[in-house]
């Protein structure tokens, strides 16, 4: 089978955020076949439409990469109940100026992760509405939503609860078969 | 009546920008004894949690300013069908760190604008979803919804529309009306 | 003080279901003074507009419950990640025909329920842009979203996990609050 | 190339309502070798749980068309800003009992229609969450949403206007090519 290239997009800028560790999971689970590149978020400036034909080069070279890639693995945490501005900021740059948006069609995953009760599921909802006018087409299930973070991980940030990294490759198994399905020649 | 003083948030860091253009209209259409002071956004940093405690100065500044509002009053347009990036970036710096949150039991109004036919309304939503967590009490009605605002603003970005003049004054009357009833004395 | 009357909404048509429970939880936790009715809507037709004029016996008494209520309690359960259809039956057939809406400027808490890990969540979202056309204004904090039910109700359906308790009379005491400030004489 | 059969699901009660005729727009506008079958909702009991595994004879008829055909388009209208209870209704109805839900992967259209100026937008967003559960795939453009409804249907209910049909002919392009992608064997 024809190697998939999967761009892993973190949701928050924190350093060993739990979003993170979570991708790191995700890197170590992908199938054979199947690499996911951890992409960086953390140097730019707040999405300016006025400045939008001409991004800084991390926007840029990180659009480039979203663009290069054949699916992407989010991998977030909930602000106030909805996506954070890091995570929002790097998808609302990726999209523009209009006509460019380096998610169309793109195939995705969502993961996310929360210290509390709720793993982020409403931010999941949120990323959702975005990628209808992304013309984006998520993946519904395993769901991963991942609560009570701190248990989960180690002090390093690896994520060590062996129920969570199920659902994780289980999750990147339906990614790789839902993309494999899109994507292949008619 | 005790004078009441409302922090508007622009949604935007464009020049002009509509939502900026329907916030100006809102401070001339305020009623006597309001005073509606448009802050400034566009100076932040993307939120880091990290360094949550030692926000810069523009944060910290903006988050005084809204810590001393009797109410606030969000103008905001909607990217990729949510909260741009520069609103939630504004939203997530005054709420941190935990327990410190500038957003607390403000009443709250809600106007957004778009070129296109939907005038921000899936934006409206995700704005209150935060608002949940915030405890924030928006009113409900009348919406200020503006769709087409390229008809409607002119070439300085002044609101000419006469219609929607009135929806923002109506608006205010209301905000005004929830604020007294919020914050008055038992 | 003056009693208040508050309409507890069951959000199911199951015989002793979880969301019923929750409701009769309230009942007894309701602080003094306080009375909640719970009402019945387990005989309603599917809405239909044709008809909302002339609603069955049932569906007007119900109206005229919820209207004549200082506030309403909802106690809901998630039927595919959104309200159930019972729930959202009632909630229309009250609110019609135009301009005679039995939910306006209810005060109003809100608490949801479910056998699994997210409780509920969800559908308190979709509850909430509701209440926004219904011109209803809901209380924030504490939310009660009740996860995992099944350990926390006996074979009776009787509420018995004492967090959960608590969580109940703590949203009691924020909606009898919130009630007191918004409809007490100017 | 293999038919396709798709079922058509109304989203009212009322006769001759708009969700209706944007429906039947939808069966005439069908490309070659795609059959459009409109389902019949209007004799359904509000669902419980307790009865869903023995559902009425019009549900069980219901479920097993939604189960036989290749794909589903919804045309729904907006009550009170999300899906009527009619709507919920054969969505929960079908859907249940757990583990026999008829919705399972298939691929699916939405248009909504309003009287108002927002289209019933937000109904859309409610719908795709419940289809996250479902594990449904809903095509995301040329989306179908219409604004003041009565100026494009005929007397008959007919849908008249052009630019409205034009979509309603894209949609089903998208969502015939969709429905092939995700069918078509490896």
């Amino acid at each position: 089978m024809t190697p998939l290239h999967i761009a892993g997009i973190p949701g928050s800028l924190r350093r060993n955020s739990f979003s993170l560790g979570l991708l790191k999971a995700a890197t170590e689970l992908a199938p054979s076949g199947v690499e996911i590149e951890i992409l960086d978020i953390s140097n730019f400036p707040v999405f300016n439409q006025d400045e939008d034909a001409r991004p800084p080069a991390p926007v840029a070279a990180f659009k480039e990469k979203v663009r290069a890639a054949d699916a992407v693995l989010f991998s977030i945490n909930e602000h106030n109940y909805s996506l954070s501005a890091a995570e929002k900021n790097a998808i609302d740059w990726a999209s523009r100026p209009y006509g460019t948006s380096a998610w169309e069609r793109k195939p995705a995953g969502i993961m996310s992760v929360s210290t509390g009760t709720m793993g982020g599921v409403r931010a999941q909802l949120d990323l959702r509405h975005a990628m209808v006018f992304l013309n984006m087409f998520p993946i519904n299930r395993p769901e991963v939503i991942v609560p009570f973070a701190a248990s989960k991980f180690d002090a390093e940030g690896r994520l060590t609860d062996a129920t969570t990294r199920k659902f994780v490759a289980d999750h990147l198994a339906e990614l790789v078969r839902h993309t494999r399905v899109l994507t292949r020649a008619p």
